[in-house]
């Protein structure tokens, strides 16, 4: 498939991950229930998960309004949510390997079943990184488990700022060493990708209208003028030119 | 191959790369005599290529030096210390685009024989990822060209500080999630290695006797007290219980 000449001058593809590359939902919501069973803990492990997430942009605000507190990882802020929401849940006899091991599912996420070969498409034509909120521990032990093909990890963590900050994607285009219009964000989220849009990188829109399970509220379909729309990620190695 | 209980706690290895996986000053070598030829240009390509290198220590020193100045990557003290030598080595009739082919010459080094093996060994039972001076770009571009399996770049322009500062062995643990006695440094370099040591990782010692040619001066074995000493990568992934 030809590719237009707007798109010849990407040389790297950088992808946000939860919910565009794994499901987060199903896996966590899976790995707790079977988990749970094991324990003999029983719990609203699908109410957890989604009030777990439902903190994640608060969580991130918190970091961004108090810089004087630091940068904190995902992972920190993952555990702070959890803390709080066990007892909100009423979810009791939890220690402290239990809550590690629940705040480490976000490192054993799987992902959806077009994502491994797309990336292992791309990949032979494009660079191809993380992107994401996720911090580097987390996005490479996903990667171990799950066999995702990145070339390198790219992190908020390694510019001390959460998305959609512009440290992230122009910081992204400085390591990479390319102009920002020679990197793609792929998402499944319109707002990451017209900040991305904002600071020049070139776009790619795939939906992930499961994410939010019967919570779906947005994101259905690409509501800007992205680069590319696809149907999934063989589609875009497809329209990528791989 | 039964790993020393010593090692069992090791979940990453991140490598040193120029002279340890990639031999730099063959592959300059070669790549600038084919140009020169290809270009009609005449040079004593081997002297130019041994006081880069030279150039290297000195060039990171003044970095570390002058902070007010602000961290330059690998790629910029490159270009700096090169338009330094094709004045010294009398090479005229050089162009902008020239200068850049040249300075990209390490974005194409060559891995030794065993590196990629060795590598793809070690990458199905370790996070094996580069702890390099090379700036995050030039480490993945020759990724890319060489095909080397990386799983994640760590580089000094993570942490703005060139090797052996300690930030660059604490960073690359601290990003990892991991304790510095859960990480492994290897190196042709015994004073890396003593860096490494003295922050609390790992080592293992792989010796490129071949590394400088005729001007190689040290290194030619291991003389600190590493973890392991393997005669290479293939050697290092049969030691290591890969």
């Amino acid at each position: 498939m030809t590719v237009s000449t707007k798109l010849s001058n990407v040389k790297a593809m950088v992808f946000d991950v939860f919910g565009t590359v794994v499901d987060w939902r199903g896996s966590l919501i899976g790995d707790f229930t079977r988990w749970g069973d094991a324990r003999g803990i029983k719990a609203d492990w699908t109410g957890l998960v989604d009030a777990w997430r439902g903190a994640y942009v608060p969580s991130m605000d918190e970091v961004r309004k108090h810089p004087e507190r630091g940068y904190l990882p995902l992972d920190r802020l993952h555990r702070q949510s959890l803390e709080t929401l066990v007892a909100r849940f009423g979810i009791s006899g939890l220690n402290e390997d239990d809550l590690t091991y629940m705040t480490l599912g976000w490192h054993r996420l799987q992902p959806w079943p077009d994502s491994i070969s797309g990336l292992t498409r791309l990949k032979r034509k494009f660079t191809i990184g993380t992107l994401s909120n996720g911090n580097v521990a987390l996005l490479n032990n996903m990667a171990k488990n799950a066999g995702l093909p990145w070339d390198l990890i790219l992190s908020a963590e390694l510019f001390e700022h959460y998305k959609p900050d512009p440290e992230t994607y122009l910081g992204a285009a400085r390591l990479l060493g390319l102009q920002p219009g020679q990197v793609m964000m792929v998402a499944a989220h319109n707002n990451d990708l017209a900040a991305a849009q904002k600071h020049g990188l070139k776009t790619a829109f795939v939906p992930r209208v499961t994410e939010y399970g019967p919570l779906q509220s947005k994101d259905f379909e690409a509501n800007g003028n992205w680069d590319v729309v696809a149907a999934d990620f063989d589609d875009l190695a497809a329209r990528m030119g791989c």
